[in-house]
């Protein structure tokens, strides 16, 4: 254990008990292989571990890197990378079970010229991103599975769902894409309708497994939703400088992602990031020079990938550090 | 030398023609000590040494990781951290000459008690940020003398004016900003007044020293101001999904910098990133699953500090990777 002031800013931080609430709500809500925890939010396998250890034992990814990660760090028993690759030979060489998502002729082949020997068909269910039309499932399946691939089921992500603040209309979309890839599932066949996230894991009832990964620490975006979970991320910051109006702290948005918009500061409005500063308005709060504050970012995913490392916190101390160790690609 | 298909996608590029027409573009306009680069723009001692081979010997950092990574690659010879710091400790050990910036008595004890010996005084020029009111400078500068600082002179980053495309705008904000910095230094003296960056690099007669870092590799932003630089830095990614109405390929908002919004696509409308994909329609060109296309980052730095290395490319091959070793704080 190291106190929190030793630590040098901007500093990513992990509230122990926060982390802990978050990952015991979700196993209460979907044990055991209900859940397929997405690595993309955290990119850490010791975060990883926790959910492992809670009876979670099949991972989703987003990338090579964190399905190379995940395997070298022992947790390679069922890995499903639910993105299309055009080049699958370093999953082939995996110590791991792996499948792959696969939405065209082009990325079977890839799966199979990369020795993968499992596969998801990837369906669009309303997001305009990957995925092959409903009505294509079943023919890119019969080709898989021609070409010597075991075709484990369908993935489908109603990611234009997910941040819909209305509960009822969140609902209302999340059917109306599961019910395009229940039509899909039902031609292609296998045991796994693999969907969802942390905006719809207790509303998706189609799903045999949900992709959720944000619930572990949660944003200030996930934070409007009302869901059980809270935010367990945020930054350690100094107030560097100071004005009659306005202070100063060096966390800018090279450790923040900023596709969501200004991170929030607790008494304070925040007026705009640099690379290295956030510059906010005291809201009542006095702040001095010198004052260790915290930022809490509008997105986990991209602003965890800035960073090293994390550290976890109980009672101003940092009780472990985890790397961030599925960076990049 | 080794072929661009070999990539793994997102990959960061650098355009060697484009970036040696920057380097030599700007130092033809700014010869020696005139200009003191930014390397918080690249990251990379690799790109500092092409720099300080053109005879720029002094660096200006944001971070204290950047200084150290300068000094520990053999490029401290005049090492500026334009940026307030309350713990100086790690600067006070660096074999390098170290100039900080102070606004306060707060930071002006820091870099006594980080055994820092030079400052510079950091003057509020107009930019919501660091820096001290100017009426301030001249007691600050006292302070700091009697604490047993060298004060080399002034510094003021006029970074509100930065991206104002109407040029006689831009002069306007850029020289009602200088002015505020020549009465502080007026008050300060010293040697040296710091100003300026690649939208003021022609147009700030007042600064001893230009603080340029963009120029290098720019980006979208300032390739829309009519500087003679080239868009140096790409991304390559890989459409690895096609739908009828748009393609998709591998490079998300954990590649790009956003805070200045969406990327381009030579041939294509962006409609949307995701943190691995970029969402786009083609606009007349064809677009297949597999093909390689170049993803041009609205904002340099934070698409930079993303990522592990950047490779060097001419004519298709990779002739150097660099690695982006000034990441972190």
């Amino acid at each position: 254990m190291s106190a929190l002031d030793a630590l040098t800013t901007p500093a990513l931080l992990v509230d122990a008990a926060a982390l802990d609430h978050n990952l015991d709500a979700m196993s209460a809500a979907l044990p055991g292989a209900r859940l397929r925890p997405h690595v993309k939010a955290h990119k850490s396998t010791q975060l990883a571990k926790r959910q492992a250890a809670r009876g979670h034992l099949g991972f989703t990814c987003a990338t090579l890197r964190e399905m190379e990660g995940l395997a070298a760090a022992g947790l390679g028993a069922d890995l499903l990378l639910a993105n299309e690759v055009l080049d699958a030979r370093r999953l082939g060489v995996l110590e791991a079970r792996v499948t792959l998502a696969v939405d065209s002729h082009e990325t079977i082949e890839a799966a199979v010229a990369g020795g993968v020997r499992e596969v998801l068909i990837d369906v669009n269910v309303g997001l305009p991103r990957c995925g092959c039309a409903p009505a294509e499932a079943g023919p890119l399946a019969a080709l898989a599975r021609r070409r010597g691939l075991e075709v484990r089921g369908v993935m489908g992500y109603e990611g234009h769902a997910m941040g819909i603040v209305d509960r009822a209309q969140r609902e209302a979309l999340v059917e109306e894409s599961m019910r395009l890839l229940r039509t899909a599932h039902a031609d292609v066949g296998g045991e796994v309708i693999s969907a969802g996230g942390t905006g719809s894991y207790d509303c998706n009832a189609s799903a045999s497994e949900i992709q959720a990964g944000s619930y572990a620490l949660l944003d200030t975006a996930y934070a409007g939703l009302g869901l059980p979970f809270r935010p367990a991320l945020s930054l350690l910051a100094t107030v560097v400088s100071l004005s009659a109006t306005y202070a100063v702290a060096d966390c800018g948005l090279k450790a923040l992602g900023m596709d969501h918009g200004n991170p929030r500061i607790d008494g304070a409005r925040v007026l705009f990031c640099s690379d290295e500063h956030v510059t906010f308005a005291p809201d009542g709060a006095a702040f001095g020079v010198g004052d260790r504050i915290r930022v809490w970012p509008a997105h986990v995913d991209p602003t965890v990938a800035y960073h090293e490392k994390m550290h976890v916190v109980a009672d101003d101390a940092v009780i472990e550090t985890w790397a961030v160790d599925l960076r990049g690609w």
